[in-house]
């Protein structure tokens, strides 16, 4: 199927020109001095050096099975510590907080996925406690997985995990890291893009997942800043597409929780928060969204063709690859983690 | 089950300090001068600078789901174009012949394997024509895609692959390039090993399949030179465990081709030549001789804690290292290649 990005170039480059105003206000709105200011290459920079020796610097790796007008290159974050990009994030906000206040000891995190796991590792390699809220229904193998990284796992009911960490936060003085919403997160993620550029200054296209946007609006200032002519596409489950939306009409918008959590890509149900959907107006050409077969279709592909296990939230780059709807020229899919339940792959692997 | 290695280290030094004759004499057997002199360090830092703008510079994964006091990183090379280490011997022997002969157009290998699309690959991107001889009895989807990678598949009967390439090469006056005998293939292989010690100076143990020998070769060349602290490992499948037997005999052995084709592994069903097993004699430690249950165990590791997908041949490393027969301390398992049949990774998936 051929179809053009549901929300193309052309028309937003305009709105990049035309609205920084825009852009600006919903910066401010956020009343914290290090959330005004944009995340900059110096950040990207900064974070690269401070994650350098936590992280895997991972190649990438040509796919000769890709199209001979697009060549393919698959940045495989799956290859990371935990198996997903998030220890990038991590490690830049940890080594940053530890780096300006040695004093402190604990950090708290709410998740059940991949950021999860990231911060437990890298507050374990900083000698920090790690105190992970999670909901009360995470599968206990996830929260076995956590406590085996060394951190303390605070369960809580529905919807209440924003107090309960507050709440940790409040006793222990631990310092929240968010999973997107902060500067040296983004800027952590970011350091994908780095490498990115390093490898293949020349790159056309650059395929990012989208949920709360940390990956992508990271990506999208260092492309930005050192590949000009490249552009790069945020990607999302057509049932988690509150970011396409959201670009189109210049505002976030907000999609029910049972909505989104429809996909197959439990990586990819998150929403932007007001910093990262600053940035994503700023960094990003166009949005492309996937069916749930054409997700299935890709975790196959990256197995069968690419030899890499992805998550279906880290498959969706090569999905919207295969829709044929990016320009000619080097493309790369950043295959952002590979987590999938065994049984789950068995499944998709089957067909 | 805990054994030790079938051939063990402490009698095999002794082996190597006082039989460096034979090993020359061994070498000397093949009355070819390129073939009479052991592959070095330089070769394989030379063979690092011709394949560096064609390979994959893999990284070194860490492995958190290593056992605490061996710590575990795989060397993932099926990353690699064509998804498998031979294109590292294959651009090397290219490469070195067409700078010392401009004039060569053509080149000839036998393989139905990873070797002949390595070959059909470097060949193509050096602008030869490639001969790939293939049994007849090859299956179709093998035959096009070393197609694919424009060579020209020349099918004949089977035993007759070594005279039918003879015959390739005195009609076109191809260059044969060899799967594993010669210097060249041995140090490309090499800088598997010259990057983990790049990656890794500190690795105690490195564990590398061993079929006809020239991938263990050229890794242990570099790791005797730059780590010689470390112990490198052979690993067989028990049921093509030609080498282990060879390597305690201290002479070559020959097993009936029937049995060894008996194992999953296809990619390890060859023999050492005259040259590989003198160089396997003066860098291996020990030979490890793994199931083909603990080879499928180990395909499944891989794909589910690794995110890796392997071939049965590329995964006997770690079905070693779950052996827990190797010395404490950081441990490289090379992942020699990913090309596995996709109804067999799902059947060994499903366990």
């Amino acid at each position: 199927m051929k179809t053009t990005p549901c929300w193309s170039t052309s028309a937003y480059r305009g709105t990049i020109a035309s609205e920084n105003s825009v852009t600006r206000n919903t910066l401010g709105r956020r009343g914290r001095l290090d959330r005004m200011q944009p995340v900059t290459i110096d950040d990207v920079h900064a974070a690269a050096e401070r994650v350098r020796p936590h992280v895997v610097r991972t190649p990438l790796v040509p796919a000769l099975w890709g199209d001979p007008d697009r060549p393919l290159w698959i940045k495989p974050e799956s290859l990371q510590p935990i198996g997903a990009f998030k220890v990038r994030g991590a490690f830049n906000a940890i080594a940053a907080l530890t780096a300006r206040d040695p004093e402190v000891a604990d950090v708290v995190a709410y998740s059940s996925g991949n950021h999860a796991q990231a911060v437990a590792y890298a507050a374990a390699v900083f000698g920090l406690r790690a105190h992970i809220v999670m909901p009360e229904e995470t599968p206990a193998i996830k929260v076995e997985a956590t406590r085996t990284r060394g951190a303390r796992v605070v369960l809580c009911g529905a919807g209440q995990r924003e107090q309960v960490a507050a709440a940790v936060a409040a006793e222990t003085g631990a310092v929240m890291i968010p999973p997107f919403d902060h500067p040296h997160v983004i800027a952590g993620q970011g350091t994908v893009g780095l490498e990115i550029a390093e490898d293949l200054p020349d790159v056309r296209n650059v395929l990012v997942p989208v949920s709360g946007g940390g990956l992508c609006s990271g990506v999208g200032v260092a492309i930005r800043a050192l590949c000009p002519q490249a552009q790069v596409f945020g990607v999302e489950p057509e049932l988690a597409a509150d970011t396409a939306e959201a670009l189109r009409l210049g505002h976030r918008v907000d999609w029910p929780i049972e909505d989104r959590n429809r996909t197959i890509a439990d990586g990819l149900r998150s929403q932007p928060s007001d910093l990262t959907f600053a940035h994503l107006q700023m960094v990003v050409d166009g949005m492309i969204t996937v069916s749930e077969d054409e997700i299935r279709s890709a975790v196959r592909e990256f197995a069968v063709a690419g030899h890499l296990v992805s998550e279906p939230s880290g498959a969706v780059g090569l999905a919207a690859y295969r829709r044929g709807v990016t320009p000619p020229g080097a493309t790369v899919v950043v295959l952002s983690g590979g987590n999938i339940d065994p049984r789950l792959l068995l499944e998709v692997l089957a067909g």
